[in-house]
């Protein structure tokens, strides 16, 4: 089958690959379609960041060359034989986080995680042999490029349950990429009753607004912190920084009410220069997220079910497998405006 | 009235100072005993931090030259006209603190503070006129001494609220100063079952035993989040920063366990390099804690009172007012095994 494969920076080759043997547990996901991830970005612009060199990862046992994609959803080929809760048939979305399992799902990834399509060969292909605890099945009343949509929305669902955000809260996003445009989403969902953006692109503030922002600003433009002071005196019960950089990091937490939280959702390439007398003196709490838990992945299927979740709007791009890097890679390297791109990987399913 | 007052740094006279006129919602107190705050001292070494220069602070009305002593405690000798809570005789704890009282006493020090003896003249003197609404009584159980406890004690208190320190929970402090060693005794009375004590002086550790903490190690020597992991795998629940400086900020997050807290609880001088990926990477939360609400101020008299809370131990030198020079500021910038100084203001009482 074609695959997307990871060999290095700048060194993603789309060629020929042997699906791995199924293993008894394993159930075969043929792919109807795959998201390419800002996580997939750096490991092309920069990586390797996560994918495995030179030996294998422990929980996944693979190393580079690695398939990409850990965004995707299709439907169940086949199943390995100790397989019991998935049918042949079946339309699935696919959780791609590994964990040890050894702790509680709250902490459970702090002992270290990998996920498909990182650590081991994922979606940009016709199929993918998962694990059955990797299996998610789809309601009838989401497509299966929804599907591939649940792998970042549950990040966002993540992200504004560490927050604590209550029903009716006020929040303010950082960043509006694909990320952050989710986390708008998910705090909408959630209740949020204001949501102020921050971007420096106009077109990703335009999306902003689509997507149910309340009140745009562009960071280049005014004072963050003094626009949402002059509307929320007091600031916003919960922030989220998803721009990984320190300007954002210090107005996230300055426009923030005392004993409110600041929630870091952005990975964060280098170390910054920061006074954390700037949590003493404005009583603001941080706090951060990652990826999701088996909980939140499978609550943000039932969200997206129930269409309380709709990611659609974030799609801006459906690409061939053959045009991964031009039209993938390359257009998110290069156009502020494109957010989520899909690759379909198996004509109409 | 002789008095300690401060013109600037290194500039602390005792000299004749009148005591201002009462006013109807004031009280007179005769003040016993009044501590050396870290606070005190870095207005002394590298003053004015808090203190109020050029210009009358907005919340006290007064600008140095002050009379220092925020932490004392004595006798009410007058009560102004208005006054109905407090009578002549009381033997009373002085809270400081100065707020705009705007909002909720959980928030309202975020709106700004100030304090008696930092902006206005405090407890080195014999005689001090505060509000009705600073005075609280000390109950039979406790000395005058105890007294002039309350204060730092009530900042030990209000750091371990802010952790969310539960019952069992296993805690460290980074920093056994003075406030190190009063949040090792809050932390046994509210329950604390293991408490990791670390500093660079082997005197403070000896002291930090003393008061209750269950494991020292000199960070000179070991690595402290190795020393807990040795003991604690996960790390503790929570963690206490008292030191204020980059390598404390940094180990107190990595001793903590995924979704535990780290207080702030120290003065940061200057900004640390950081990288916020530390939160991402351990699940740990940062929260700060700074001076106290006066809910927290009236529980620690209260706990004082039962002798659950006892803060006796931290007393390492008593002095008299002449000698706050030299055997207070000079005696606590040179001799590391000195932790809180008391003075005494006005012979037996």
């Amino acid at each position: 089958m074609k695959a997307a494969v990871w060999y290095g920076e700048k060194d993603i080759r789309v060629e020929e690959r042997e699906l791995k043997q199924l293993k008894d547990n394993e159930v075969t996901v043929r792919v109807a379609w795959a998201g390419i991830c800002g996580s997939d970005l750096h490991e092309y612009q920069e990586g390797p960041v996560f994918i495995p060199v030179g030996e294998p990862n422990p929980l996944t046992g693979q190393q580079a060359p690695i398939t990409m994609g850990h965004e995707f959803a299709g439907i169940v080929e086949k199943v390995g034989k100790d397989v019991t809760s998935v049918n042949v048939g079946d339309r699935v979305a696919i959780n791609p986080m590994y964990t040890y399992g050894r702790k509680h799902q709250d902490i459970d990834a702090y002992d270290g995680f990998h996920f498909i399509g990182l650590g081991s060969d994922g979606g940009f292909a016709s199929h993918v042999n998962a694990g059955e605890k990797h299996i998610c099945k789809l309601p009838d009343t989401m497509t299966l490029q929804d599907g591939a949509l649940v792998e970042p929305m549950a990040v966002a669902v993540q992200a504004v349950k560490e927050g604590g955000m209550q029903f009716g809260d006020t929040v303010a996003v950082f960043g509006a990429g694909p990320i952050g445009l989710l986390t708008i989403i998910a705090a909408k969902a959630a209740g949020a009753s204001k949501i102020f953006a921050f971007d420096l692109s106009e077109e990703r503030l335009a999306k902003a607004k689509e997507l149910g922002a309340t009140h745009l600003f562009n960071s280049g433009q005014v004072d963050p912190v003094q626009a949402i002071r002059d509307i929320e005196p007091d600031g916003v019960d919960v922030s989220f920084e998803v721009a990984g950089v320190a300007p954002t990091f210090v107005q996230a937490i300055d426009a923030t009410r005392a004993r409110g939280t600041m929630v870091i959702v952005s990975i964060f390439a280098r170390p910054i220069e920061w006074n954390p007398m700037q949590l003493t003196n404005t009583g603001v709490k941080v706090t951060s997220s990652i990826a999701y838990t088996p909980t939140t992945f499978q609550q943000t299927v039932d969200l997206m079910g129930t269409g309380q979740l709709n990611g659609r709007g974030i799609i801006t791009s459906q690409i061939e497998l053959d045009d991964i890097v031009e039209k993938g890679f390359e257009a998110l390297t290069n156009d502020k405006s494109q957010a989520k791109i899909l690759v379909q990987l198996s004509g109409e399913l």
